[in-house]
Formats: C-alpha cells, sequence, structure tokens
C-alpha cells in the first residue's frame, strides 16, 4: 500500500514546475520557409515529428526573426538586440564570408554569457556564422565547446564547379561535397575539410543528443544550429529520395527525424519537466532556386526581403509541465529568447544596454498574453518597416527574388497582416493617420540606434 | 471482481471495428481555401476544434473536388461522377441560379440512395443547389428531410442593395440579411424568407446534432453543407469581431465551434466508433472578394480556375476505431466518397454506370496507400488538365480572379506539383514524352464522357 501511494505521489506531482532551473534547447535552421512544415501547412513534406511537437507545445504563428538573412538573423537572436546595434549588418556585405575579418564583438552579452551566471553548461552545435577567426568563435562567446562550420555551406565554393542554380528544378541533381571547401571545426581546430556535408545534419543530431544525455544532471543550454536546408542541399543515406518533395522534402525529413531523436532522448532521460525546446529557423526561403529552395506557405517573398516571407518563421515551443500547449497567435521574435531564457533561469539581464527582447516566459506557461505588439524590420544597416499591432508600414523593400536590390515604390505601403496574411492590399491610401503614426515610430527607433556600434561584417582580411 | 473484469472487457474491446454499419457524416464547407484552417497553416484564423480532429483523425493534403465551382461540385460528391457525365455542368451557367429551371435529373444514384439499400437514415441539412424546384430537392434525392437553403446565399439579391465588392477590404462592413430574398426551406416548404443567415451556419448545426442524437440506434448519413464561407459572409452574435482574421476568420471560427458540437455530440452519445466524419468544402477561396474571401495557402490561385488552388481542398476524415490517425499524402477526391461508403456499408454500386470515384477505406483503416493516382480537371463543360501521379497538365486555363473568361496560353503546361507545390515552374519544354502520355490520357477521358447527359445548367423557368 505505501508503494502505492508513493506512485501516486510520484505520478502526481508537477515535476520541474518549480525548483531546479530549466534546460534549454535551440534547434534552429537555416533559409527554411514558414510553409515547409506539415504543422504550417506543408502538402507534401512529412514532418511527423515536428507536427507532434507542435501538438504537445506551442505553435506561434506569427513569430519573426530580427533580419532576413543569416549572420543578423542569428547576432540578434543570441544577443536579444537588432544587429544594427551590434553592427553585425551592413551595407556593404550581406553577411560574413570566409575573407570577412569581423565578428560578433567580444563586447557583447550572449545567452551563453547570461545563463553562464547560473552556471549553466553550454555547447553551440552546427552553423556559427558570426566569426571564423578564433576570437570570434562560440568559445570566446559563452559556450563550453563547439561542433560545426563557422560559416554558410555555399561559401568556399571551387573554381569551377558547377552552378547550382542552373540545376534547381533538376530532381536528379544533388551536389558534390567536393564542390565546397567548407572546413568542420571542433572547438577552435579544423578537424575536417572539406566538411563532408552528406552527414552533416546526422552527425550534428547526434551530437546533441549525446550532449543532453551527458549533461542531464545540470541545468544546460544547447545551440543546435542546422547549416541546411541552405542551397545546396545535402542529405544522409537513409533519407535520400525518401521524400515526395524531392531533395528539399528529403533534407527537412531528416531535419524532423532529428528533431525526434532529440525530444525522444530528453524523454528517456525523464528530463522533459524540465527541458524547453524551440525549433525555428534564421529567415525565409531561397526562392531563387526554385523547387531546391523552401516555401513561405500564403506568405510574400522570402528571403533577403522584409516581406512576411523573409521574417516571419514558422516556431514552435515545446517543454511538458513548462510550456502550455496551444496555437499562439500573438506576436514573437528570437530577439525574445535571451529576455525569455534570462527570467526563468532567474539570471539577470546586462546592464546599461539596450536589448529588444520581450519576456515570454508567461506567454509560455499560459498565464499571459504576448508582450510583444511591435516589431522593426531590418535589412541590410537600413530600417524597412514597422509592424505594430496588425499593421505593418513599408518604407523600403527589397526585390524578392534578387533581393540584392531595392525595389522601386510608389510611397509607403500600408498592410493589415491579420486579415490580408498575403500582404495583397495596400491600404496606405485610406488609412492615413495610421501611416502617420508608424512613421512616428520608425523615426524614433532609427534615432533610438544612433549610438549602434560600427559595421562589423565590411571589413576583409588583408 | 466480476465488475471490474466486466470493465475491463468494456474498455478493451474494439467497439464498432465489425458488426454495425458505420454512420457518415459529411460537413461540407463553401468556399473555404486550402490554407484557412489553423492544422493547413492559416496563421490567424483559429481552428481548435478542426485541429484536434486532424490530430485524431486523417489530414489529407492531396484531396479534390471534381470541380472549381458550387453546383457541379455537389453533384459529384453526392453521385460519385464527374459533372459533365450528368450534366450538372455547363458552358452557358456557370452554376444553378433561381431561375434555373434545371436539377439533378432523378435518374442519377445518390450517396443517400445508395445508403438506402442499407436502411440507413439520411438528412440534409444547409445548401443544396442541385435544383430549388420542387423534383430536385433532397427528398427526391434520397433523403428522409431536408432543412436549408436551396442555392448560393448572395443569389435572389434585392435590386439596388450595395455592391458587396466594393466593401471588401471595409472591416467594418457587415451585410443586411435583408438584401438578399434566400427562402429557407423545411423539407419542400419554405419556412423563412429571407433566411434569418446571421444563425444560420449556429442553426444548421444544432439541427444536426439533434439528428444525431435522434438517430444514435440506427446506421445513419447526416449531409451537412454549411451556405458558408461564401460571400456575403454572416455569422452569430458570440462570434462577430472574435477573430483575428475579421468577418472572414469570424465565420470560420463559428464553423470550427460547430464541428466541435457535432464531434462531442458523437462521443456523448457513445457512437465515436461507429461514426466517420468527413470534413471538406466544394471548391477553393473566391479571392475577387479579397480579405472577405479565403486564401489557398501555398496553392496557386482560388474558385473557378483549374489550379490547384480551385480544386484541392482541406480534408480531414476522422473516426476513432475505424480512421487510422496521421497526414495522408495520397491523392483523394469527393468523387471517392460514395465508393468508400458504399463499400464500409456493403452497399451496392449502381449498375452500368460509369463511377468515377476510388474506395478508399481500406485507406482510412490504414492498410493500403490511396488507389487514386489520377485526376481530371473540368471547368464550364470543358476538360482542362489531367493529373497523373506528381504530374499535372493543364491544356486550357481560367483567370485567377476573374474566373469568367478564359486565360491565354502559349502551348500545353506541365508541373510537377509534389516537388512545384505553387504550380510556378512550367516544364513542359523539358518533359515532351510525359506531356505526350498526359495529352492521350485527356483524349481517352474525353472520349469516355461522349455518352454523358445534355447540360442540366442552362434552361431558365420561362
Amino acid at each position: 500500500m505505501h508503494r502505492f501511494l508513493a506512485f501516486l505521489f510520484l505520478i502526481l506531482t508537477p515535476i520541474g514546475l518549480e525548483g531546479r532551473s530549466p534546460n534549454f534547447v535551440v534547434i534552429f535552421c537555416d533559409d527554411l520557409g514558414y510553409g515547409d512544415l506539415g504543422c504550417f501547412g506543408n502538402p507534401t513534406i512529412k514532418t511527423p515529428n515536428l507536427d507532434r511537437m507542435a501538438a504537445q507545445g506551442q505553435k506561434w504563428t506569427q513569430f519573426y526573426v530580427a533580419d532576413p538573412v543569416c549572420t543578423p538573423s542569428r547576432a540578434a537572436l543570441l544577443t536579444g538586440r537588432y544587429p544594427i546595434r551590434n553592427g553585425m549588418t551592413s551595407a556593404k556585405r550581406v553577411v560574413l564570408f570566409p575573407d570577412s575579418a569581423g565578428g560578433l564583438p567580444a563586447s557583447e552579452n550572449t545567452i551563453a554569457e547570461i545563463l553562464k551566471q547560473k552556471h549553466y553548461a553550454t555547447a553551440a552545435i552546427g552553423k556559427w556564422h558570426l566569426g571564423h577567426l578564433p576570437q570570434y568563435l562560440p568559445m570566446k562567446q559563452g559556450f563550453d565547446s563547439y561542433y560545426g562550420i563557422p560559416y554558410s555551406n555555399d561559401m568556399d565554393k571551387v573554381q569551377g564547379s558547377p552552378n547550382y542554380r542552373q540545376n534547381a528544378v533538376d530532381p536528379n541533381y544533388y551536389p558534390d561535397i567536393n564542390d565546397y571547401n567548407v572546413p568542420l571545426l571542433e572547438n577552435d581546430k579544423v578537424i575536417e575539410r572539406p566538411a563532408d556535408q552528406n552527414t552533416i545534419t546526422e552527425r550534428c543530431t547526434e551530437r546533441a543528443v549525446e550532449y543532453i544525455k551527458d549533461n542531464r544532471d545540470q541545468p544546460f543550454f544547447l545551440y543546435l544550429a542546422h547549416s541546411l536546408p541552405h542551397i545546396p542541399l545535402f542529405v544522409s543515406e537513409p533519407f535520400r529520395g525518401r521524400s515526395l518533395r524531392g531533395l528539399y522534402g528529403d533534407v527537412l525529413e531528416e531535419i524532423d527525424w532529428g528533431v525526434g531523436r532529440i525530444l525522444e532522448t530528453i524523454r528517456n532521460e525523464g528530463i522533459e519537466k524540465d527541458t524547453i525546446v524551440v525549433f525555428t529557423t534564421d529567415n525565409g526561403p531561397w526562392l531563387a532556386f526554385k523547387t531546391h529552395g523552401g516555401s513561405a506557405g500564403p506568405l510574400r517573398a522570402g528571403k533577403g526581403t522584409t516581406f512576411e516571407g523573409g521574417q516571419r518563421v514558422p516556431t514552435i515551443f515545446w517543454g511538458p509541465g513548462r510550456v502550455k500547449p496551444g496555437v499562439v497567435t500573438g506576436m514573437g521574435s528570437t530577439l525574445d529568447l535571451l529576455p525569455t531564457f534570462a527570467a526563468l533561469a532567474g539570471a539577470k539581464l546586462p546592464a546599461r544596454r539596450k536589448l529588444d527582447g520581450y519576456d515570454l516566459s508567461r506567454v509560455l506557461s499560459g498565464e499571459a498574453e504576448s508582450p510583444r505588439r511591435t516589431f522593426y524590420y531590418w535589412a541590410r544597416a537600413e530600417l524597412h518597416a514597422v509592424r505594430s499591432g496588425p499593421w505593418k508600414l513599408h518604407v523600403k523593400q527589397r526585390e524578392p527574388i534578387n533581393y540584392g536590390r531595392e525595389a522601386p515604390m510608389d510611397g509607403p505601403e500600408l498592410y493589415h497582416l491579420e486579415t490580408d496574411i498575403s500582404e495583397a492590399y495596400d491600404v496606405a491610401d485610406t488609412h492615413p493617420d495610421i501611416v502617420k503614426r508608424l512613421m512616428k515610430m520608425l523615426d524614433a527607433h532609427k534615432a533610438d540606434t544612433e549610438d549602434s556600434l560600427p559595421d562589423q561584417l565590411a571589413a576583409r582580411i588583408k
């Protein structure tokens, strides 16, 4: 009888609702589109693990990255600051390249550094892209260890190798890892070059699984940044040709498998009530690559643009006992992860420093609506648009496909994002007061960023 | 102890897996877009009941209606035949109108008539649109009873009433029921005119709930065809202004509430293991009405066109014990409901009659993949396109917005629908063999429809 009562006690106690600080796992993809997961409406890519994660957790439908390209978006996630503030966006160079001399300044405080106050174990696995020189690598930014590729998987391209863009609609095309001289790093040492990108998703996943097992008895922060589905697309043997959606779908289905592995490990280790997992991506789909790129679903345009398809990303929070299941239509952003994790861990935010994130912890627990009512859209170090409640005002735009080019505009464009989900109907003419109010917000925000650090992306190695 | 064993027996017996014939409930919407449900990727319309129905049942992502407009689509669902076969599509009039003299010929066999062999109780609730003259009403087509409006909710428009199209982006616009002289019928009698469309979704739902309760002890077929979210949009008081997505979202959220009511009733009556519920719609969203119409999500175009947005519809099958949960990416169609229901009920199919449906019962039970590998796209009595596996060949098209007009084409267009989900990349030039094969299929199918009944839609009341 005593044993029975003990059993009842065990199953009824809400383990982890108080007590130890939660573990955080961020699974961050690269160029994944808003419409590429089953639970976000994709008809032919099968993502049963992510669908289940969404059903058991919170599916956020209006969640933003702070910039529509890789380097700035990552800097923003880790620091909780718009990339303009720390110089991680540039009018001159869109992201960091293998010949770049810069990186995320040491003076910036990352999530890993914030959580170190509370003695978290920290690991970065996967793509970094915040500086590949030794002084900019993850271990200089609060991470105990690093394993992954330091920049995009299409960089260091070998001269004369095939033009991927021409092959983008050929379902039989598969790239050669030897066309890309991308290094794989363990901490700050190159351990493989070119990295065997065919197995990169699998290997990063297995590293993450091992890390979770090894750290189950202490709070940890695991930043798993997959280098895919960025072009060129690589996938391990068991997933090749498996999806209806071609190579892009194969890659997604392998990432989905990896998510399943990670959640299963968290459950098997018995730490599911103490762990919060976030799944999202760095920016929208790379539409120029046609069927080799992803889909923004109903959203307009993709990567590199400040339309919704460029910056609104499919996001799921999961954490049995810590995250109340449901669909969240309130706004959120990767900018919010730092203050949210700090609040949940009881860590202090950096003093005397402008932060752009909101604490979402009470949204995760189901106690409150999202405190975020505003979002600013930056690209190439220029302020393009603002969202306030349902309204979005564009003052600058980039071409949806060739996103390097500024697009001509007749004047500011106003969209009601909640009713006009595809930014199809400009209503600036009939809403002059809202245009005026949002214009003022843009001016005020721009003024607030005038004390930003200088451009960190433009400098090249001599 | 005996009582305990009896209890165990009760909860472990797979009730309904064999034994009595299942009940069928078809919940059919009007002009609902592929992208309008949460589980199909809508960011701002909340459909928790449909999301749960999908999670507990089968979400079909490649499911088709046989025609992109109302009357032909409904004729096809009820008869399992392309509307060209029974004359329910016309080059002259797009659908039936209040001055139409025709309707579904008595010689046609509907699902209700097929199930009558097996003594099913049958009811039609909601929009009919297969002929409003007495000889064409539901009770002449195998239904025991009828309650609803006989044609579209925008017909019988009162002269001089406001132009809905002009008001389509005004979030404050709400139509007046008195602008539409639409009748509400009980069996074959008009009981209200104009129908109070504000409460039509609620009233049809409650009728359906009562019907299920009253018929819980015998097999039944309930065809609940909501007249919304067809334009003009009406919604009952508790749902007005509730959704982020404006009036369109309000209407959807009321329909979702109704789905919840129906599934809850089925569970409360203890017949959930004996009942299969299908949720779908008659065609894609009416895009001309901008934010007052729905969204096709990632699919191209909408209602009235033979692009995917016109004919691929968000479809869910639910039936604990009879439907194996999962996402089904195989093809299906409303044409398949008749043979599927006939198989599950053990009813005979009509003899000497061309049917276009496939029996999906083994897909529902999880025992087989979908037998459907082919689909033909008809509009206005013309064959526009064919799908064979992932390939779709268009030979005719209608303008995406003003769907009355034929669109100019440079030649046949070929799309790979599983990798190119938005029909964006015509690959006819590089796949001449596939074009040739699909051309032959079109010719053969056209030849197979030469014995069709004459046009039933063109004739007007003298």
